[in-house]
């Protein structure tokens, strides 16, 4: 059973939440009512030492990158909201080979990249393992409720767009050094032109159907849309590689236009990968070359 | 170097928070403000496979347990604030033998917790390890301004008090059982009585010193005091076995008896364990016999 399965079937269980709770566990964060127009964002995710980054050999991961990647996963659930992160907590779970020196620089990449995007850390926890290295880190942010953008506001006739490059994120070390898309997130919460939205963490194949799944539509995706990170990679490592932490999203077909005209960031690609249609909730169909995907070889919980 | 000696490092490196953190790290919960006179507390704990539970053999936990555990620290830790719990989210990082079923169960312990106090699991993350278990719970509660309850308010004079009892708390059972003192935090915080508190995570001996060094005072610690959880437990255990999740706070000696009079909890012991003194920031002295203690002994971080 996948990641997605398992944590699907406990939020399927969980007791109706508190009327504060305006967005429930299952999209990028959750949100609770804050006050004054504004919802608090919440999100947690986890580095785990030898799945994440390569934790020996030539590829060895310095941990100030380590800390960096984990702080950067979760800035891009904030971004996939519409959101501006403010606090995090950390917790670490190190083994020994991992002295005090390791944990301060794996601490100061999550710091130097916390300052460029004015995040505060309000606290942590430090314990000991035996062999393996995990850490998760929680962050809050917030948003102006009327710009949250969800996974499931998608409308039959949206076009998807996708932000940047995919494809090669390990491969190219893309998956440590990445820019969180945080201030293009927030610019398409609040210009009012996007209907849902998600960072792709697994592949845009996967994310992409998430965002038809949550909408109840159908996605045809044009495949070879795709711009690719680097020369010399498959449809298939496109579509499937993950840890692009680049931004999908909806936008209605009349809108493609002038949302292209006002992006703010001329530096970052922006494409028309998809299209969305009522049918078969999250059913994608892939247009173009090598178009036939095993779903269940992509979850990245294994 | 212990755990707090690197949290402490790291804390005190940090850049200057915003102004809306009004608890920086370093006390049990991080407090920012949430507008109409009231703070949001944030505090994050682990549990570590092994470490804070036995894996196996005889006294294997079972992952109810676990997850109750997890979730019980956390909400002792809002508990020491005064405040109230409003919603967690959960990471864990679980070895293949933990199959769905044992995590479905993990999820269990803690929703059945949740559930007595309120709280709302609003998200979560899941990945694989080789062989360790590390789970690690972000709490997010409330509390008023006014009556959030920091380790660095007792004054000279002040009585330290406790809740209930200590030691053993392994052989015991009691650190997969206990019940967090949230309600009893609560109104201490609300009586305006209370000058400082802390839970009970570390033995009150450790836990003690906390308050008396954020608080810039010494602390005589009247060792025979402390109510013993179970018969035959030694001094030494009593005073730092650890894991009691009790309640430490100072109180003016005026008003220690009006508060012995309106405590809410009959069933609780309520007991004087210490005075505080202007004198060295976090000198304890402990009066009582076996009074002489190796503190490097009792860091929980090794």
């Amino acid at each position: 059973m996948s990641e997605e399965t398992v944590l699907e079937c406990l939020f399927s269980r969980l007791p109706k939440a508190d009327a504060s709770v305006v967005v429930p566990p299952g999209d990028d964060c959750a949100a609770f009512n804050a006050g004054h127009g504004k919802l608090k964002l919440v999100a947690v995710d986890q580095i785990v030492g030898g799945k994440h980054y390569f934790e020996d050999g030539p590829e060895e991961a310095a941990p100030e990158k380590v800390g960096r990647k984990l702080l950067a996963r979760n800035l891009s659930d904030i971004a996939a909201m519409g959101g501006r992160p403010m606090y995090c907590v950390v917790s670490i779970a190190a083994p020994p080979r991992h002295d005090e020196n390791w944990i301060q620089r794996f601490y100061n990449g999550i710091l130097a990249l916390a300052s460029e995007f004015g995040v505060d850390m309000i606290g942590g926890d430090l314990a000991r393992t035996k062999e393996e290295f995990v850490a998760s880190l929680t962050i809050v942010g917030e948003v102006n409720a009327k710009g949250v953008l969800l996974r499931s506001g998608a409308e039959p006739g949206d076009v998807l767009m996708a932000t940047g490059v995919f494809g090669g994120s390990l491969k190219s070390g893309s998956h440590l050094d990445f820019m969180p898309r945080v201030e293009i997130g927030s610019f398409l919460g609040a210009c009012g032109l996007v209907n849902a939205m998600i960072d792709v963490s697994d592949g845009p194949l996967i994310d992409a159907k998430r965002i038809a799944k949550a909408s109840g539509l159908s996605l045809e995706l044009k495949a070879d849309a795709f711009p690719c990170r680097m020369d010399g990679l498959s449809m298939r490592e496109v579509l499937t590689d993950g840890e692009d932490y680049e931004l999908l999203f909806a936008v209605s077909a009349e809108n493609v236009q002038v949302l292209t005209e006002i992006f703010p960031d001329s530096a970052v690609f922006l494409t028309s990968v998809g299209t969305f249609s009522a049918g078969n909730p999250g059913e994608v169909t892939v247009s173009g070359p090598d178009s036939v995907f095993e779903w269940n070889e992509f979850d990245h919980f294994s």
